[in-house]
Formats: structure tokens, C-alpha cells, sequence
């Protein structure tokens, strides 16, 4: 485009109230024959966007503006098997409560719901989560279009997380990037060329299923020795219980009053924190078993940035460290120093907010 | 754009004799108010390119029309171990007798050179090809543009044989697919969202140094344990001559008279191909670990073909099979049926051909 059309264009954004003049530049930077140029910034202000993320052991969702910022957010834990009517009538539930607030926007102008496992955004339709059972074919863009009435868009729960580290996070203006999400199962999202990667049928991102041992215990999937059957929440809560009942951790015992099937990865954490040798040695064999498949990932992809979120990154340092050392170990030199690891700073609203601005930008392309 | 913009660049086109009319649709078929249709093709005759593809055992080199046509080709088998120097006055003199031919095409716009390991296209240079012993900072661009007077585009070998699938193979009009390059060493390139993936720093596809072994043997990229250190030409005919020296195949020995070094993953095919259990034994060996990485890359990438080539592949089916079991073995199940896996049918020019136009496509996007 040549400067005339940008210019049009820019104009045009002003006068719809989707750009706003947000000061002048500083004396001396950007100066444009010797005049300070006008700065422009996303006008928050214009419309309003509900992102509602559905994860195994949560519902989290957020009213954010335009520009990304955040007006009201709402978490709720979800305990594991719930039936599937229960767990939409608490998201149908949260996204009223956070429409409520929309006389302080520009208008909710769309909502956006984010699952994990497989999805189908054109349909509008979760296909499958392999982690809430009984979630099948759940036409999420009919269900909520017609309960709040405005447009409905679907995306995967990894692919909305890394949408947020390009927009609010670390991954700002990046082209190329994985965003690797840790938490009841692991996922990935990934920007390819300054486009959000979906492969030929919206099925990519499965670092979860990576095989790490083809002999290994069976997955939920359908395959054996998936890298989630050992190292996500998951995994980490099942090799937790062994260990309690093998009378191998007394504090992980007593922290879970001797329950050991409740016991979850953030109990593992807790109590890695607390110097537990066994909790400790969990998290850093799933760290080390990530840090391997990532490795591949990044050989394949040649990211400049790896950014990690999700409940198990904020769980302590033993996971991510022993991450960091096996990623670095196996990663082919060269591509390795093109990279560097970071750990998201958005919290566990990433996905919602990610998916707030996926449905404004559905809205503003007509996808 | 709008059916007049069309129109007027396809007029452009045709006046600018790129496009040509090839016919008239059939009766009855693609019809527009019941006249039948232009049918519109690329122009071969409008100009040629060569493309120039090094591999660590071979130069390959192609004349071809715009269209994709192979005017003329040349192919030497290169010795492991040659002086850089050599090698490039070879690749110079290939050139050069491919542009002898330039009388019988439109004119020679431009150059294109493959070559394997790391590049940086923009700046013109080879960075560094492990597999070609003192390969480093080779200023192709600069070398044969002196030598040659044409516009020199450089790319990664895998990479020009994933352009040559997408616009002459086994995966034309796709948007994602994953060409594998089965060689001497182990290569890839994909296409994601219509687009050629280069990562970050142009170092995407490096498959070959998947760790599939953190406790393997030192590979060339300086990490342990890689798929090139177990599944490569060069690792097959290291493992065939370490067989041959500890007695495990007569057949391997008479083939090579007894001297090992000698020995080759061509060989390697043939014996097994003659049904010797060792040979046989080491190429299932080979495609077990390639089609373990393979799935691995499928689940993260989800195309819909992945298409394999270079020589190995054309080197019976023991290699292939196995391959083809454990890739369906560990694919994910639901991304497993979104794929199709091909074999290359473009033969051992297939990255040459896949450069030449990718030097056409840098001559009218000026790249």
C-alpha cells in the first residue's frame, strides 16, 4: 500500500472510533520534517468482547475492551466428569453475569468461547476433549448464539492463549512463536508467519500426544505413551497418588488427609515447595519430558520466542527448571540461539482474553 | 477483488504473454451463461530458469520453463568429502552448461541454488551444511552471480522440494503438507496456510535432529542421539559397514568387495532387495525412528498429505512400509484421518526443479 491509501485508511479507523490519536511523540523521535507525529492506539473505549475459556478443571471469563484491557473477569474451578449440560449451564451462566456489565463498554459486540481437544470454528462445533468426558460434538455457536444473542465464535483453548501473548503479552508483533500451554492436559498454539497456525483441519498444536514411549500406559486419546500420560496435571496427579499409596511422600499424605485419590499437581507443587523429595522428582521428569518434545517442536518451527503458560509453569521453579535444561540440551544448536524461553505473565485469564480478541477480530474480518 | 480486477490483471497477464489460452472448457462443464470458457495456462515459452540443487552425494541441475517443463537436466554423483571449492566449480560448470541451452527458451531470468544445512536467503550465504565437511559461509549469490551475470535466488533443499510437490507434485493446490526429504541426511519442508514455512531465521524442517535417543551417539549438529544418527543414508551405511565387519551379511560383503567404508545406503537397498535379512533389518530399523519423528511433527502440524522423497524412499519398500506403520501408529487418532501419505513421483530432481521456481516466483514478487 502506498502512503495516500494508508492514510485514507487510518482516517477512516478515526472517524469509526476504532483508532484514537493517543498523544504526540516525544521531541526528537519520529519527528516527520521536524514535526511530532500524531501516536494512534486501538480505542478501547469502541466495543466490548466476552471470552469464555473452558479448561478440565475450570471455567474462567472475561469482559475486555477493544484495546485488550480487562473489565471484569469471572473463575470458577470445575471438579473433573462433571456432565456436560452442568458445565454449559455454568458457562451460559458466566457470560451473563459478565454481560451485565455492559453498559460500561462501547456494546458486547461478540462472544468468544475457547475448549480444549478438537474444535471445528467454521461449524462452530467442539468436536472432542479427551479430558471432560462425555464432551462430544457440542455445538457451543448454537447453544450460546441463541441463549445472548449476539455472534459466536469457537477457537482451541492453546491457539487462544498464544492469540494473547501476541496481542497482550510476550509474543508482541512476533511472526514466528510457540505458545505452550501446561496445565490438566498440554497444548500448544503457534503463530507461522505472523498467522495463527491451524493446520488442514484446525487439529494442530497436539504436543500432548507426542509419543515419548511407544510401550508407554495407554492414553485418553486412543494411542500409547503420549507425553500427557507422564508429565501433565494429570499425569502428575496419577503418579502423585501411586506415591501415596506406596508410602512414599508423608507430607503429599497428610496434605491430602491420606486421600490420595484427590490429590492434585498443585498438592505436588505445594509440597515440592516444601522441599518433598518425591513431589520434587514428579515435577522435574515431567519437566525434562516436555523440555524434549519442545525441543523437537522448536527444531521444526525455528521459533524466536517459546513462552510457556498454564497452571503447572506457575507451580514452582522444578518443573520449569528442569524444562528450561532439557529443552537447551535438545534443541539442534543454531536454532537454539535463535530462541528464547519466557514465562507468560497474562495469568490464568490468558485464554479468555485471547479469545475475547479472536472474537473481535472475527467481527472486524467477517470471518 | 472483485470480478473487474480480475479480469483486468488476467488481461495484463495475457498481454504480457505469462498467461496463454490452452482451450475451451468442455460442453457442458464450467460454463458461464452457457458459453463455454477460456481455459488459461502459464506460459512456458515465456521465460526459463535453472535450478541447482547439492546434496552431500549429488549436483543436480535442471533447465526449465516458466511453466515448470524440464528443458534440460544434469546429474553428478558428488564423493562425500570433497574440497568446497570443487564442489562449487562443479555446480558453476553444471550451470553453465544448462545455459548453453537458453537459445531454446524465452531467455534465462534467473538462477536458483539449493543447497542442505542452514541458509539465509536474503543475504544470499550458505551458512553452514554439517553433512559437507567444511561447508561454511559460502556466499552463494555472490559466487555465481559473478560467474553467471543473473539474478541468484538461494534456498534449504528440503524446502525447494516442498515448492516442487506444491506446484508439480503429489501436493499442488494444497495449503498444508509436510514434504519429507529421506537422504543422506534428513530434511523437511512444509507449507502452512498456503505459505512456504521458513520459522524465524529460515532454520524450520530440521527433523533430522529430532532426539530420538538423549543418551545416543554424537551427531553431526554437535547434540547426541538424533534421527540422522540412526535413520539417515549416512547412519544406515555407518550401521551396514560396522554389519558387514562383524560378519552379519555375506551378501553386503560380496557387494562391496570386502571393503566396508565402501559401503553405501544404495547398497544397503539392493542387498535387501535380494532378501537380506540384515539389510532388510536395517532399513525397517530406519523407518520405524523417521515415521516416530514423523507423527510427532503430524500431531503438531495436522497437514493433510505428507509427501516423502529423496533417495532412500525410491530404495525399496522395507524402508517405507515400516515407516508407514509407525507413522499411523503414533499419529493421533482423529489427525491420523485428516492425512494421506504419498510418495514423491517428481524423482532425484525433484528440489532442482522445486529452486527453479522458486527463483521464477522471486523474479514477479521481486523477492
Amino acid at each position: 500500500m502506498d502512503k495516500k491509501a494508508v492514510s485514507v485508511m487510518v482516517d477512516g479507523l478515526l472517524s469509526d472510533g476504532i483508532l484514537t490519536v493517543s498523544g504526540l511523540s516525544h521531541p526528537g523521535s519520529e519527528a516527520v520534517r521536524g514535526r511530532r507525529c500524531e501516536l494512534l492506539a486501538i480505542n478501547g473505549d469502541h466495543s466490548a468482547f466476552i471470552g469464555i475459556d473452558l479448561g478440565a478443571t475450570h471455567v474462567t471469563g472475561v469482559l475486555s475492551d477493544l484495546a485488550g484491557a480487562v473489565i471484569e473477569r469471572a473463575y470458577f474451578e470445575v471438579r473433573p466428569g462433571l456432565p456436560v449440560e452442568l458445565i454449559l449451564d455454568q458457562m451460559k451462566s458466566i457470560t451473563a453475569r459478565l454481560l451485565s456489565r455492559e453498559g460500561e463498554t462501547g456494546g458486547v459486540r461478540a462472544v468468544g468461547v475457547c475448549v480444549p481437544g478438537f474444535v471445528h470454528p467454521a461449524a462452530g462445533v467442539s468436536l472432542v476433549a479427551e479430558n471432560i468426558p462425555g464432551w462430544r460434538d457440542v455445538r457451543i455457536r448454537e447453544i450460546f448464539q441463541s441463549a445472548i444473542g449476539r455472534p459466536v465464535a469457537l477457537e482451541d483453548a492453546s491457539r487462544a492463549f498464544a492469540a494473547a501473548e501476541r496481542w497482550l503479552g510476550r509474543c508482541r508483533g512476533l511472526r514466528d512463536f510457540i505458545a505452550l500451554d501446561l496445565g490438566y492436559g498440554i497444548g500448544m498454539g503457534m503463530y507461522a508467519a505472523g498467522v495463527l497456525h491451524t493446520g488442514s483441519a484446525w487439529k494442530s498444536g497436539e504436543i500432548g500426544h507426542t509419543v515419548v514411549d511407544p510401550d508407554g500406559i495407554p492414553c485418553a486419546c486412543g494411542n500409547h505413551g503420549c507425553l500427557e500420560t507422564v508429565a501433565s496435571g494429570r499425569a502428575i496427579a496419577r503418579q502423585a497418588a501411586e506415591g501415596i499409596r506406596a508410602g512414599r511422600s508423608v507430607l503429599l499424605r497428610d496434605l491430602t488427609h491420606g486421600d490420595a485419590q484427590s490429590v492434585t499437581a498443585q498438592d505436588v507443587a505445594l509440597a515440592a515447595g516444601m522441599n518433598d523429595a518425591f513431589s520434587t522428582g514428579l515435577l522435574q521428569a515431567a519437566g525434562r519430558a516436555v523440555g524434549l518434545a519442545l525441543a523437537n517442536a522448536v527444531n521444526l518451527l525455528n521459533p524466536s520466542v517459546v513462552v510457556l503458560g498454564g497452571g503447572l509453569v506457575s507451580a514452582g521453579s522444578a518443573l520449569t527448571d528442569a524444562l528450561a535444561s532439557s529443552l537447551a540440551r535438545c534443541t539442534m544448536p543454531g536454532i537454539r540461539e535463535d530462541m528464547r524461553l519466557e514465562v507468560s505473565q497474562l495469568g490464568p485469564d490468558a485464554s479468555a482474553r485471547g479469545m475475547a480478541l479472536l472474537a473481535a477480530e472475527g467481527v472486524f474480518t467477517g470471518a
